[in-house]
């Protein structure tokens, strides 16, 4: 993980559906600011929560470094000029959301009508395209090979690379009272064609519950209308923040 | 291939969106009956051509005869009692779809949004949950080992299968001036746990493009509404009959 101490944030470059994007003084970073903005069902429901900004980056930063101290290569660089900004290396984005489920819930669920908490052992990693439009269709291997999205060496690698992840985040977060559910991340390249996990690591993007009480820590408290999702991430960051 | 000289059809047992199912004289084997039913859109649209049952039937019976003698396991026994009908083994059968996609077509183009007919090399095995009411989801291989559907073993098993299938029938098309582009299989466990391939091989689950004229083979014509089914049917099965 390199840090360079002189970065500074330049212009705006776009918004996503939660993080805006900065050029830097550098060509080869970013800065990625995480807004209050909220979504859910491929963006039909938007809304905006004091705080959650803050939290997303601030955990998101903490699980980067965690997985680059674990030796996990990620676009992660340093955290940003403020509270709710990190530095990233600009990447080539594959077009994949990668997710690894430890346990069924959500989507899984309602796509073969089974119930939820069900272990899955060892855990399974899936592809989706990452298109709103087409609902984030899940891609088996020879697909994502066939439409030139990923190589099958590639592909290996990523899957790889996602199940380490799940072990690094699943330890991390069992000894911090919490049980992993399900997660997704997504991958880049860089200049050199390194495949390096990009995007962010964060309660919107990760599925956990308390041990102890069951309570749900992540967006699931907005997709279910169950919680404030301000106090839920909050309240996360307390528990995994040093 | 067991040949039983003595079956007999006995009492309907069910109908399928395609097929009717009888007993016979023999508690382990069962009478399938193809009926001119053909649907598409998960059964939204349903309409009866004559002649389709019996073309149907007999190109299934070519093609069930041609993967036995090439070494698959099928659950085919013999010809039935009528041009509609083929003996069968009774299976446990497995709630999958099996698809292999030769070429780009159909639900694949619309599920990416991509052109049809990229050669896709080597060909690719899918599995879907059958299941009209879920939309037959796509199961990635630790779905269908979470929820008890298939063990690793048997995915692999399944999966080189389809694969030998897929070899088996598009040599035999080619030679037939016929591009194999996708089909579906099903598969069931006998009583001694074999997996045999099972259901029907038909132009109702093959997509089947004539070499020269390009022409549609298949249920294709009914889905797209660009041709009539008996004429279509009987055309591939003069190709391919012997």
């Amino acid at each position: 993980m390199r840090k360079l101490k002189d970065l500074e944030r330049k212009e705006f470059i776009r918004g996503g559906k939660v993080n805006d994007i900065y050029a830097t003084n550098y060509p080869e970073y970013l800065c990625l600011d995480s807004t209050n903005r909220t979504t859910c069902g491929n963006g039909e429901r938007m809304e905006e929560f004091d705080g959650k900004g803050v939290a997303n980056n601030k955990i998101s930063c903490i699980l980067f470094e965690l997985l680059e101290k674990n030796g996990i290569s990620t676009h992660f660089i340093s955290k940003g000029d403020n509270e709710t900004s990190k530095f990233v290396k600009k990447l080539d984005m594959i077009p994949l959301e990668v997710i690894n489920r430890r346990y069924t819930a959500g989507s899984f669920c309602k796509r073969y009508a089974c119930d939820a908490n069900i272990p899955i052992v060892p855990s399974g990693v899936e592809f989706c395209l990452k298109n709103d439009d087409l609902g984030d269709p899940f891609m088996p291997n020879f697909a994502m090979k066939a439409l030139g999205i990923a190589t099958y060496k590639e592909i290996q690698f990523m899957k790889e690379t996602c199940l380490k992840v799940s072990d690094v985040l699943s330890d991390f977060f069992d000894i911090n009272g919490i049980k992993l559910i399900d997660f997704k991340i997504e991958f880049g390249k860089d200049e050199d064609g390194n495949i390096l996990v990009a995007d962010e690591i964060s309660p919107d993007t990760c599925r956990l519950v308390d041990k102890k009480t069951g309570e749900s820590l992540d967006k699931d408290v907005f997709r279910e209308k169950t919680g404030d999702i301000s106090s839920t991430y909050a309240k996360l960051l307390e528990k995994i923040g040093v």
